[in-house]
């Protein structure tokens, strides 16, 4: 693992925009009008569980997901979280954490699997990375 | 929240078979034959969310969660492990841990929303409920 770099997952590069980059992280932005949608990718190659993680790391992986999760309540309306760690299609390590409404377009079911992703419009979604970016970085001093 | 007293959702008890209590969670095995499929629920009365918990709960929420991980990969064969914390149908705060296997019914899709479960046979559950205890039961020094 070690004398390998870490490179973001083609898929996830093509689905995401960047949002911020936390010390074991980066936060991405999922690209589909539907859900507000970050997902989080431990910059460390070669992982695919978060067991593969040190423990130490897989701590910060967490603790991280929790930031993430009080920068989008902070920024979006909603009723529930949901967190997720497939993988099933992309095995590189990441983090899924989705801002639920209710009626909205899987609910109740998973966002996963629930079809093709119609993608935000330029202004709305720079609008959305800028304040998640601005939510994020309050929480620096924790990160 | 101190003056309630935990009790597990009528919904997760009439679909689950208790297999052992960690210093936080209840350790569950869901009643889907299809997936080996355990469910920690932290006996926190009115949680819905994991950011819901005292942070140093949320902490060992997810240690829990790496105990029943371990747990489960050294009674069955996987090809990868999902988690996840949703709860837009039960509320009460549960976090699931699903061996998934190339191939298995609902592969590579989520296994929630993913069609009624078929119940196993009560000796096939017996026996994966008693390796699970096991296995769990290595841990109990890291728990």
């Amino acid at each position: 693992m070690s004398n390998e770099s870490f490179t973001l997952d083609p898929r996830l590069q093509a689905d995401t925009h960047g949002v911020a980059t936390l010390s074991l992280c980066d936060v991405l932005l999922m690209d589909d009008d539907r859900f507000p949608w970050l997902i989080l990718v431990p910059r460390t190659p070669g992982c695919a569980e978060v067991s593969d993680l040190p423990v130490a790391d897989q701590a910060r992986l967490w603790h991280e997901v929790a930031i993430a999760t009080a920068a989008l309540r902070a920024v979006v309306s909603c009723d529930k979280i949901n967190l997720g760690a497939l993988g099933n299609i992309v095995r590189q390590l990441h983090v899924h954490v989705v801002a639920r409404r209710e009626g909205d377009a899987a609910w109740p079911g998973p966002v996963w699997g629930s079809g093709q992703a119609p993608r935000r419009e330029a202004p709305a979604r720079e609008l959305l990375v800028e304040r998640l970016r601005a939510a994020l970085s309050n929480d620096t001093v924790t990160s």
